[in-house]
């Protein structure tokens, strides 16, 4: 498909942030909103976070965990419980001061202030902390292991959406436990839920790694992240999981009664992953005709174009069409039936389709007077553009398409993967190769840069502030090391660990 | 069972109000919060309230919407722009004025003061409003079927659990059309779908019916609701229904280029459901026992509880148990497969089952060694206490308990219906007999009075203010009316409709 065609403008090497936008445009996916910060997510984007809630909800109930809601407020004080917590989040809090609105001179201002000021939680250590000390007395009580679907507020001065928004949702897991090691297990549970979560549902291959301490969540003693890269090679931290050993069961006076019948501090966790995935799923997916969706959190797999030339012929097609969503309703994919939608608007076909392509929903199956005679259909794939017909008889219909959502849905991991492997560089000698693989060739476009380096590095936290200059951070250390000793990248000092270094969103 | 004997203390006629706080607690559902007025939600009242979401969300995709998302945070400008509807909220707003905290003299300030405060959603018209005054341009645009869940805030002066909370969680759909004949019918449509999800999902019977001009919602040209008696006999409005006419669409500007190219202001609708529906749920149900739970909303449906004498035998014992667990999970119940919790802690069994007799869970299994000799089990139902023994052999679990569960359904809307008709008096002749009836016969018991009066109503507003000493209202204008006439029970004046009058939460 030659350059003027797409259906995205600017394209992905034209203008990579500004795709993004255009891609969440014409996909209707979401739109920033006139409160400050805040997106509304439209119905095809909740359609995409739907679909990843039921499917990740799944996982953590099955590791044994239950859900639960804790309040939207937090009283300062209990913010302030932990130093390194509330250092971290001090500077993007939003503040509700009053509890009442009154007419003055005409104009409505606020009153009725408050005692104690309440933040809206920027995440919820601290509060369910609180409800976690009342409700632990004994080491029967543990482990506890619950997960909150929520929304939560962290001021960004400049928004983005789906990947810095001020108000965005999310999961968040808090656990108690007895001892260490058992609390070191639930991180390494998370972590694993959101690595396969990723890689099988969502399509994104994750590279699972340690935090630098620079890079850890305000108040935990170790983070652990699943990190992407998206096509303009820059990474981004797709989930985290929070290893807080006795910190906050300090802060908020989390204490067991043990076995022992010694009064001891709990050991807790804390895991992360939000509406930012959206973010990772357009840019690793998405091309220059717009979003690609893999199949498991398509909000529609297959879409019905009935193809009606005239209106005395239009029964007749959209009954057929019908039949066929009918059948296709009852093949389950995943564990799931089918989501399929049949578009009876009476605009344009060649309009209709490029929506759905812009849209990237899976399939597109168009049925006209031709198909109808045949009993067949013709099945477009949004992972085949310039698109490619596929002739079905009707019989094939309800065998063929989960099969092409199956090699779809490893198709886009499989492309992910490739890309990424061959964007990870893993012969940089030093620190001259080392900036001037980060060094934007093009300064108009400095978002064009090199991609991942795994390298060597000395584990010394002032090598990160070095970086700085580059944009580049350490994105993490991976779990999987392969044992071999050598010479920091950065410093030449002999190392034993490998670092993945990136730009990042 | 002797009134000594209970479970729950105080009982529902020795004191109503804290019997409610009792059995919360007694089943684990919620508790309040250092938050102010924000409650949290645990495990099992989640649970519930997870299964209130599955079911309604299915009815609300079923009738043609979709879910989306709005912001959190609506500017003050915005809630401005409906003079009523300002006027109906303003004095329970939480409002945000501040985007950060510091430091100053060792104590955290709220600093980085917003230049328009922002609002803590109390409800969304007017941030959606917006949005759809973007969105709509054409009558092909139209309609908008539009629901979110969400959270929202209105300032509570005394907070009580799941009835009255600062923060609580709902559903709101949000509707625009092109006429008001559509609109008024997307706002019986959603009074219906509140009617059956009552009515067949919780078990609770209601009076669908119209509010009066005083009891409408802030802005709104007319609210339909459905009405539910409490076991104290009072009334809770259990879902409301708004027909916003074009009151919003001018505040927000929703305007569409109508067939015959003029430019017109759309009609709009709003419908929510909350959190309270769980305080209804357990206020129609419960007895002094503790929660009973209609089995389409319990978290879990049966409880098996294995029976071990003596550790040697443990493993067998859990094998049956898992065994029965397996088969009963494979049995659909209302579309979902039924959800089994083995209870395997090692507890007294005393303790055990009065744990789930209090939680309210539907069927409860024991299984010991005798039970397993005979491949048998005893099976306990929540609907018949003093504890029934039910001796069923292993074949005849997975039929029977479905089967039970349909009769405890159909049982507790058919008590509740029963006690609600009973307490319905529809011979008040006169504002005397009117004043008796709900003037507390015990004034150490101001909570036990009549029950609901349907009567006849003159449609003067006045009468309502008549009605605050007795701390009655007009809780709807019944959709079904019998056309007789006859005199106002309040004013003697000739009056047309009859109307529900009752104390009510």
């Amino acid at each position: 498909m030659s350059k003027e065609k797409t259906a995205i403008s600017p394209t992905r090497a034209d203008d990579y942030p500004e795709w993004y936008q255009q891609v969440i445009k014409a996909a209707d996916l979401a739109e920033n909103s006139p409160a400050r910060g805040c997106m509304v997510i439209k119905p095809w984007g909740w359609g995409i976070w739907e679909k990843m809630q039921k499917d990740l909800d799944g996982r953590i109930k099955a590791t044994g965990h239950e859900n639960a809601y804790f309040p939207l407020f937090i009283p300062l004080s209990f913010l302030e419980k932990e130093a390194a917590h509330v250092e971290g989040f001090a500077k993007e809090c939003a503040v509700v001061t009053h509890h009442r609105l009154e007419e003055r001179d005409g104009k409505l201002i606020p009153t009725g202030e408050l005692e104690e000021p309440l933040i809206v939680r920027p995440t919820s250590e601290t509060i369910i902390g609180d409800a976690y000390s009342k409700w632990v007395q004994s080491y029967r009580d543990l482990p506890i292991l619950i997960n909150q679907w929520a929304n939560v507020v962290r001021w960004e001065m400049r928004p983005r959406l789906f990947l810095r928004t001020a108000e965005f949702l999310w999961q968040e897991g808090h656990t108690v436990h007895a001892s260490e090691t058992e609390a070191l297990e639930e991180v390494f549970t998370a972590l694993e839920m959101y690595r396969s979560f990723s890689e099988e549902v969502l399509a994104i291959p994750v590279i699972t790694g340690e935090k630098t301490p620079g890079e850890r969540f305000p108040g935990a003693d170790n983070t652990y992240c699943i990190e992407a890269m998206m096509q303009d090679k820059k990474a981004l931290q797709a989930g985290t999981s929070h290893y807080l050993g006795q910190n906050f069961a300090k802060s908020s006076g989390i204490r067991f009664l043990d076995r022992d019948s010694e009064l001891k501090y709990a050991f807790t966790t804390s895991w992360g992953v939000s509406t930012r995935l959206i973010g990772a799923l357009i840019m690793t997916h998405s091309d220059d005709n717009g979003l690609r969706l893999p199949p498991r959190v398509a909000p529609k797999q297959v879409i019905i174009l009935p193809v009606v030339p005239d209106a005395t012929r239009e029964a007749e097609i959209f009954a057929y069409a019908e039949e066929i969503a009918a059948n296709l309703r009852q093949v389950t994919f995943f564990g799931s039936n089918l989501d399929v939608h049949i578009d009876k608007r009476d605009i344009r076909g060649g309009e209709k389709n490029w929506q759905w392509i812009k849209k990237g929903a899976p399939v597109r199956i168009e049925v006209g007077p031709r198909d109808l005679e045949k009993r067949a259909a013709v099945l477009y794939r949004r992972d085949q553009e310039p698109k490619e017909k596929h002739f079905l008889s009707f019989a094939d219909i309800t065998t063929r398409v989960p099969e092409i959502l199956a090699e779809m849905q490893n198709g886009y991991l499989n492309a992910a993967r490739v890309f990424r492997d061959e964007n990870i560089r893993t012969d940089i000698k030093d620190f001259d190769e080392f900036r001037a693989f980060f060094t934007p060739k093009d300064m108009n476009k400095p978002e064009i840069h090199g991609g991942f380096v795994l390298a060597h590095w000395c584990e010394d936290d002032a090598v990160e502030a070095t970086l700085a200059e580059l944009k580049v951070t350490i994105r993490c250390i991976p779990l999987e090391q392969d044992g071999s000793t050598g010479r920091c990248v950065i410093t030449g000092r002999p190392a034993t660990k490998k670092a993945i270094f990136a730009k990042a969103y």
